[in-house]
């Protein structure tokens, strides 16, 4: 399989700002351009939009704001996990030798349609995800002791860490008793443990191996891949307290990468609700089963940025289809020592994990130097 | 680049249905699995689901409903370019070594939002597309001197191919006075030089050589690839009388298949209204600019199927999401010699012509035994 390469970037600020699809996918393309002048975009072979946005022909409109004739062009959904599907899209295009230069842009309004599937009728009367999340909530804090408070420090973390990404929607910290003294939403779940849904654009460029060493100093590599969906319906999940999908695609994305867990140096997981991130911490093989809050608290401790670096979706927001590519996005700076005040120590191999729909479908990426 | 194969197929009727698009996705994805019990779902690494339909994560849905667990797994919406788009991307997830076996299934409700371009404020009033069809149509007749008498053949020969087509809208042949004393939309436009829009499904199933051979003993191998975006609003056409972005596709893929089109023996192209055809014709080469009527004349006089022989968009009906998926199962059908009453004669080598928006975006696909 010939190497893949991100070699450009650009995002916006996450807002609740009222504006249109097109214009708000615009905007961190045309970061990317202006922080990149020496990109030729006539030499854009594909243009993938990843949105749940029910607008149509994004990409070809994109393409055509921004001017560039693309041979590929069209949108990708998977609910929260579009962003790191369009990034495998794009990786699969220029390994299988379609595409020489790929951009994806993923982009979402606040009141993205994606929040709630219709379809998942086991979620009753709670159309939101906050239905899945109180169960998972539950279920964990059960099944490994854990309280309210003790799980509250997810939220308190990513807050500060948030605090130092200047394209963050959060600009706050809060204490553990800030977050029990929100607004409560279920028994198990308050409003601080919660990510938000707002507006937000990323993009990133691909390119191969030669491309990419000739236009950047700096090349990140994409050298993990793993995908799965064991489902589509929140009750068919075998564990409240895990995630299948995650396990499997993080064994895939490492295996493929020729790495172990121990090896990654920081890592975005998918901290939709505060249980989300131990869980994930724990399917990925971070840490033993129920042992993950003890690794967050460690890190809290110590002011290591290692996990979540830009804040995690509890503190950066969550526009849904540009969630996985500013994931992406956070990983290559941390790699290229730009992160400034997030940065970690030693940031050599990274991992992004992405998911959605209660963790029913996964992807995980290895980004290297 | 490493062999593409298609492997299996399966479709519904085209019909003006009132379903749920899960079920409509469902009925094609359970045809094709009927039809091929040697296929073990267990081996589908990816389910790509074509579609202009709002409901989000189906995919992961159809999945559930099907007992598939793929790697990869999500929806590619780009208008009515988003079947033969998805075909592509399952080329590019095996040819890159990403997935061994990818199903790809397009389906779309009568009622699709994928009519309307919202965004293409230079449509006026019209928000459908018989707005640029129709001055798509002036042009051409004027261009070519060509008649509304002489251009209503295409919607003649499609109907009467349509009807050898079990699963096409159409049940009925029209006279060339049928369709001009159809209902005028507008100067240039009658209702029956329009492929109405419908409720409908269709599967496919890509492999790798090795499975392809394994598991089918006609397999049918992508052997070309060609596709372009030239702009999203339909303004921006360099051309009214031809398309830019199908001949750019075209040569592509004819180059990437190391043919010409004199050596293509069966061809589906995008006939969304009448003009489309001979315009499609043109701008792939099958014969010079203004020579598009005579060439679909000829082979109307002698009963040849060549062009669109399951009826084309106007005879078949057109589901969005499933048409480039359709017009690959007839040319499938064509090169295994299976295609019954609708059969052409010595058909090794086929094309597909799929496009999007006035023919902004294009996709052309070379098949062959």
């Amino acid at each position: 399989m010939s190497k893949v390469g991100i070699i450009a970037h650009g995002t916006i600020p996450f807002t609740k700002e009222d504006s249109k699809i097109e214009s708000i996918l615009h905007k961190s393309t045309n970061d990317l351009f202006q922080k990149n002048p020496n990109i030729d975009k006539k030499d854009i072979d594909a243009v993938l939009v990843s949105t749940n946005n029910n607008s149509k022909y994004l990409s070809p409109i994109l393409s055509e704001m921004t001017g560039i004739q693309p041979k590929i062009a069209h949108s990708i959904e998977s609910l929260c996990n579009s962003g790191t599907n369009s990034i495998v899209s794009a990786f699969s295009y220029i390994s299988s030798g379609l595409a020489d230069m790929v951009l994806v842009t993923g982009a979402e309004r606040y009141d993205s349609p994606g929040q709630i599937l219709e379809w998942d009728n086991s979620r009753g009367e709670f159309k939101h995800p906050i239905f899945w999340a109180s169960i998972f909530s539950k279920s964990y804090k059960k099944e490994y002791d854990i309280s309210n408070e003790e799980l509250a420090i997810v939220s308190v973390k990513n807050h500060k860490q948030a605090k130092e990404n200047p394209n963050a929607l959060s600009k706050k910290t809060y204490t553990i008793q800030d977050v029990i003294n929100s607004k409560k939403l279920t028994d198990d779940l308050r409003l601080l443990d919660c990510s938000r849904p707002c507006t937000g654009s990323a993009s990133i460029l691909l390119a191969t191996e030669e491309i990419a060493k000739k236009n950047s100093d700096t090349p990140v590599w994409i050298t993990g891949i793993g995908q799965k969906t064991t489902s589509a319906g929140f009750t068919k999940n075998t564990s409240l307290s895990s995630m299948e999908s995650t396990r499997l695609a993080g064994k895939s994305a490492l295996q493929m990468s020729n790495h172990n867990i121990s090896e990654i140096n920081v890592a975005e997981v998918h901290d939709a609700f505060s249980v989300c991130e131990p869980m994930a911490l724990e399917s990925l093989g971070f840490t033993n089963p129920g042992k993950g809050m003890k690794m967050i608290d460690d890190l809290y401790e110590t002011n290591n940025f290692k996990i979540n670096p830009r804040g995690g979706l509890i503190g950066t927001g969550h526009p849904l289809g540009a969630t996985g590519i500013s994931q992406t996005i956070e990983i290559v700076q941390q790699l290229q020592n730009s992160a400034e005040k997030r940065q970690t120590d030693n940031a050599d191999i990274g991992l992004v994990h992405n998911m959605s729909a209660a963790a029913t479908s996964s992807t995980v990426l290895v980004l290297e130097k």
